[in-house]
């Protein structure tokens, strides 16, 4: 069976070496301390390396199930979920005011890190929770947010998103649930959703559906769609739970992964649900929730990278086959350990490098979130916005890549169920695919975010890696990083200046490059990571007298990086640059 | 459920347009008409497509099951085996002396692309049965041939190939399976082996078991293997079945995928074996089943590919989300097709542009490995050894990645089993491991066969690709077909030259790119395939009057493989130039 380790460590040297936590300026960092920092990933880390490491894959085994309406979750999910909320971890970044801690977010990512690597299915059901949590609180009114947050910033209710139907995916227009008025201002929910995670379960006492429907009579298409809070349960005005609300789990979905947390069919027959910000608005409500899942599903990529890297790597040190060609490194054994043959140390470097690369984007993003939440900064919502989809698309595409690579070094016993790599792969393989597909988040990056507001937070974007590469390319050590850098850099804004001029002749010039265009972003934003890291270990390096080797690690990790990953902008632009001839060029019927 | 086509049309077009069969001086080819390929694979491509394919997701389902020592084969297996073995394809290129029909292996790789494709874990019954009945036709005594073959080339009895053991899976040195020899020219066969493919069944009257095994008081590690035919019912001189012998199936692995092919546990326990070729010679004797099996497996890469590309193509068409960019293409409907986004197109053209290529280069590999075993070609046989991991590892690593871009297109349909595209991934998942995990194909390519008789056969391949450059540079249209083939086959010389000269310093800067350079070696084959298939397509348009859309679409799509894939080159030369410094930079106990 495979373990976890929390990568506290890396995560502190991320948080105060490079982020420099406790002297930044943003509300709320400068209590965060190395020693408080630390002390809260230690805690995060042991509930996640002994209780929920342990059921991860018994919930693959076991999986959920649906009996008369009710669904089972897996043994022990239901008593690990009542020591996470012992913890205190569900309202980690919620309000005072509704129990929770108002820690800054770069602190609950690092702490979810922990989560999502350890158990992606009992992490979605406190993820999907703090989303819609976060949907009510921005767009709640007072009594709403005094009804749900409380008991939804503990988790002992849970929470859902009710977006697709077996007709609509990505297309929300085609939606045809409807939300009839009543009377007394309530809305009867009629329709059938799927694919709803954890939209039925027995760990909590109530669970609230946010339910996107069309009010009769509402403008066409996306343009008419509103957001519901409808309850399992409904609650009485004095938070005691009342009648089952007409609505019931029909089905739960056979997929690849993901067993341990149900995907579930749910029918509204007329469900009593409560408007949610404004009619005919629930995009914006509803964008507030998957904003937030978009970067939960980023950390996913990294999360389920990051335990299979780490399940990787002692398996290459551990399994003895062939011997080391420059000479025998383990004399006295039958052969020598895997790790000495130089492609399953490329493969580890490429892991490694992603894994370390991909944490640091995490919290980076994170304190552009706490700076446009807590400081309400425009600009870097801007950049925060921009960054969303590639941290979604890229991570979880290289994410699932790279479990894929862990999973080759253990060979014939990375396919057999019972050694754990075949989980990780499955389960990172639905990241790539909800909360937008990947492809839909090249199209938002492309088509939307990048030249948004004519292109000013693309602009102040490049304009941050133009400062860093010209701040640091003197500083000795620092050139094996600006330079791939800057070239990489450059590659990215040729690809943006080429969409500019050939997408305004022919969108498809444009859009035919998006994917590209959003993992060649996705490797300057690593790349800019690896260069600020190698700078913190270089600076560490000259005014530390400990651990030397953790710094010096980092460097070549780092220069691996550069001269390994970051070079694929080339290819990316190439391809980007060659247009839309060939991508479009046949008629749907010679498909 | 998906569906299945067999790619008759493509495929005639690569054995006459490209290849041109009868023509050809290679032995039997002569036969080889449209008409008697085209009948034939029809014929096998509606076994595939009513038999085979039907039965796919009901074999990931149910499974195999061992129950008192039996397996049992998922329901309706052992009836389509009947009706496989009445068609007379288990023989197909099997010598005619023992009821084959000795046809050319070009003709027999085309007929196996529609097993695999359409149902992987049914085809490896035969595959791994022919793999052991070539073994022994290379390297058996008259009499084991009389005594196997005949059944083995009807599949009356099936074959498997032993060689993992707990402790020993690449590295065979660590062997410890012994034979202790019996008085009477017998062997005592005593230990466990892993991974065994069809181990044990109910579709055959009897399994012949090639295993490999040490006889004690021989060479040390690899060098004291011998393998060993042992039945797993006795053989009488009158080839009646007579007393099981002492060997079992101990239990059957749950893994990933290929669910419906039992993965066994064999113990042999004093099981009596006769000895394969010489004694201590084992390895030479299984390379021979290997080679075969390596190809074979290349072409699952393919398969799965392929089946999942044609069941996207089909998802892309119908399922309608979105509207066309530019315009509206389906104004009577809610939406339009997916087909009509350039980020679908993209992933579509990717994997019709690789399906295409893959198929013609197992094809064209095809005709050398008839060149070299029907005319004793030495220089033939140079070619197909140095390009056999090429099209294992590359074939698999990239049919991998295009089933998984074929899921992708199905967004959150595609990770629910009942859809049927998480099969062709989990299947195809196993490709990248067995038969020799891709990591060591790169080894044995770069490390082994590109020095091979000091270069020789790495020098010819260069030569073919400089010289079609050359021959048909002139040709109207074959300017985008040539120019970035030069391009790249530069590439791919100038790593080999890389290799040679930093790899004599040091091994390691070799083996650190020995992965980049099998994936640049792919695609240099492929591009060369592309310039032939347009060769072929510019020629027939010239020449032909009917069915201009076949061409014009197979040149829009050799042109985005030449401008969209083929280009990678670039970046792994950049990869593999970066030498090993980063690559082995850090201590083991870093990761």
């Amino acid at each position: 069976m495979p373990t976890y380790f929390a990568p506290v460590k890396d995560q502190q040297f991320i948080l105060h070496d490079v982020l420099k936590l406790s002297t930044s300026n943003i509300p709320g960092y400068s209590d965060l301390d190395q020693e408080v920092t630390g002390a809260i990933l230690e805690e995060s880390g042991k509930l996640a390396c002994e209780v929920m490491a342990p059921l991860n894959m018994i919930g693959d085994t076991e999986g959920c199930h649906l009996e008369n309406g009710v669904v089972r979750t897996p043994t022990g999910f239901k008593e690990a979920f009542e020591q996470f909320k012992a913890g205190g971890w569900a309202g980690i970044d919620m309000p005072e005011k509704y129990g929770g801690q108002y820690m800054p977010a770069v602190l609950a990512s690092a702490v979810n890190e922990h989560f999502l690597a350890s158990n992606q299915s009992f992490s979605m059901f406190h993820g999907l929770t703090h989303g819609a949590a976060s949907a009510i609180l921005t767009h709640g009114t007072e009594d709403q947010k005094d009804m749900y947050l409380p008991k939804m910033a503990s988790c002992n209710w849970t929470g859902t998103m009710n977006l697709t139907e077996p007709q609509c995916g990505t297309d929300l227009g085609l939606m045809r649930t409807k939300a009839e008025p009543n009377k007394d201002g309530t809305f009867s929910i009629t329709g059938q959703k799927i694919f709803i995670s954890a939209g039925e379960h027995d760990m909590a006492e109530n669970i609230i559906h946010l339910v996107l429907a069309k009010i009769p009579g509402g403008p066409d298409g996306i343009k008419g769609v509103s957001l519901f809070i409808v309850p399992k349960f409904m609650v009485k005005a004095d938070g005691a739970l009342g009648d089952r609300n007409s609505l019931s789990c029909g089905a739960i979905e056979h997929k690849m992964g993901i067993h341990g947390n149900p995907t579930c069919v749910m029918n509204y027959d007329g469900a009593t649900g409560f408007l949610l910000g404004k009619a005919h608005k629930g995009m914006r409500a509803m964008f507030t929730m998957m904003n937030e899942a978009r970067l939960g599903v980023g950390m996913q990529g990294l999360g389920q990278a990051s335990i299979a890297y780490q399940n990787a790597a002692i398996y290459a040190k551990d399994r003895l086959q062939g011997r080391d060609v420059t000479g025998t490194k383990n004399p006295d054994g039958p052969a020598d350990p895997l790790i000495v043959h130089p492609d399953i140390r490329r493969s580890l470097m490429d892991q490694k490098s992603f894994v370390e690369g991909a944490r640091a984007l995490v919290l980076w993003g994170s304190t552009w979130i706490d700076q446009a939440h807590r400081e309400n900064d425009a600009d870097a919502d801007g950049i925060i916005s921009l960054i969303t989809p590639v941290i979604k698309g890229f991570l979880t595409d290289q994410g699932y890549a790279m479990t894929i690579q862990a999973q080759q070094i253990y060979g014939g016993h990375g396919y057999i169920e019972e050694w754990g790599m075949s989980q990780f792969t499955r389960d990172a393989r639905i990241a790539m695919i909800y909360e937008g597909a990947n492809g839909v988040q090249a199209l938002d990056l492309v088509g939307r975010k990048l030249g948004h507001n004519a292109g000013q937070h693309a602009m102040a974007f490049f304009d941050l890696v133009k400062t860093f590469c010209k701040e640091n390319a003197d500083i000795e050590g620092m050139d094996a990083f600006v330079t791939p850098l800057k070239k990489a850099s450059k590659d990215l804004q040729a690809a943006a200046m080429y969409f500019m001029q050939s997408g305004m002749k022919n969108p498809n010039d444009a859009l035919a490059g998006s994917n590209d265009f959003m993992h060649m972003f996705g490797h300057v934003c690593l790349g800019l990571m690896w260069a600020k890291m190698a700078k913190a270990a270089l600076f560490a390096l000259d005014n530390k007298a400990t651990d030397t080797e953790f710094y010096l690690t980092k460097l070549t990790t780092g220069r691996y990086y550069m001269a390994r990953q970051l070079p694929a902008t080339g290819l990316h632009l190439q391809r980007i640059t060659s247009g839309s001839d060939t991508v479009m060029g046949l008629e749907a019927s010679a498909f």
